[in-house]
């Protein structure tokens, strides 16, 4: 936990917060912070600041918060559409995207999606929250991904798709592919750098039909590198490639 | 399982390997592989190729293998030394650098380094081989990464690796670092890419006496992005984003 991630839910008094679940676990047991100590802390979808140590009792730890007027920002802003994992996989799809800043994160079935997979418990909010919560400690971050469950891919990309890529204005659409060998490079343009769509399938790929109907979409093909990465490592692989490309050519 | 990985210990006669573990359940089980059918494979620290599978049993599954010419490279050569972390993340960081193709893997105890984790079964050979062999299955690479245990950090960086940075040849050492804004590109020397030496810190990071012996040897300090990863995924990210510098600039 890089931050201490606050909602309403712990406000007890303007500044003031409680904590009595596994935030107040490591700020005792991990981060050993006394009362008087300070720990980093951000309000969800808020700003970041700093929470001083005010009490601590064997079932929760107070902390009286005072905020700057930085709310993190990633840019540019990515969002994804993922094909629904094997429900371990989806902890860490969602833990990895909260943390790296993915704004809103699109999870499909695909032809290699288990069918069992779409009615995981995950999938609902109560079920996907923690690990997003999770992540955005990890990462330092605040904003909470947006999360949608389309359970019938070719309406999404065929119907809602379209209408997306115009009201967000994506120009840049990519689709990690390890069967091709051209990098991130070859298919970056400078000029659409700050709204970005990134594909990423699931074990095993995208079958022919998917591919192609992503292609028509205008999505572009590429490597990530000369591996076939897990589903989690290659969205951290492209959130980190499109960081550094980005990042250089502004 | 993107590639069937061979030992010598499979073979039971020229080309025909015999396989009743987790590989022979993969086969018969995920990728319902008919006998008649093939699998990819590649043989341990060797070329990879195909395999014909020629028998299903219960407990075993044989096939005959034909082997390309080629030995899986990647480019550049990347080693790396890692704080290491506690058992649940060391798994994960074996397992990484195998799929990602890591040449050495140096794992040293660092200020942050609980006393426990240096002496877990894990940092056998014994303990590290099954993650390794995982890694290099799902990234459908075959060279093993080389692993040295490194317990005491000063004489390791201080005596051990002037003398490994000139007889490997290195010349870029990076040093991924969240306190740090300026990116990869910004340390990177075209000229020096072949060979790269990157220090993964533990989780809260390398101490300031960690960070200046590092500095006076040689290592570079940049930023993956504007976000705090766990150590497995800053490992992903370094590797990925190489990758993508690299290729770009050939």
């Amino acid at each position: 936990m890089n931050r201490i991630i606050l909602t309403e839910q712990d406000r007890v008094s303007d500044g003031r917060f409680r904590l009595s679940d596994r935030r107040a676990d490591h700020i005792r047991t991990v981060l050993k912070t006394e009362p008087g100590g300070s720990v980093k802390v951000g309000m969800l979808n808020g700003p970041i600041g700093t929470g001083e140590i005010v009490q601590i009792d064997p079932d929760a730890v107070e902390l009286v918060s005072q905020f700057s007027d930085v709310i993190p920002q990633i840019r540019p802003v990515v969002d994804v559409i993922c094909a629904v994992p094997r429900p371990k996989t989806m902890k860490k799809v969602l833990f990895t995207a909260a943390m790296m800043g993915v704004r809103r994160l699109m999870l499909v079935r695909a032809n290699r999606t288990d069918k069992s997979y779409i009615s995981s418990p995950l999938l609902t909010s109560s079920g996907w929250m923690p690990y997003l919560l999770e992540g955005l400690s990890q990462g330092g971050l605040t904003q909470l991904p947006e999360i949608s469950v389309h359970p019938l891919f070719r309406p999404f990309i065929e119907d809602e798709l379209p209408e997306m890529v115009s009201r967000s204005g994506y120009k840049l659409l990519l689709l990690p592919d390890p069967e091709i060998t051209s990098p991130l490079t070859s298919v970056w343009r400078d000029c659409d750098h700050n709204h970005i769509l990134v594909a990423v399938g699931p074990e095993g790929g995208w079958v022919p039909f998917e591919l192609s109907l992503l292609e028509q979409q205008g999505f572009a093909r590429f490597s990530l590198g000369p591996w076939t990465l897990r589903v989690e490592s290659a969205l951290t692989a492209v959130l980190g490639q499109i960081q550094v490309i980005a990042t250089k050519s502004r």
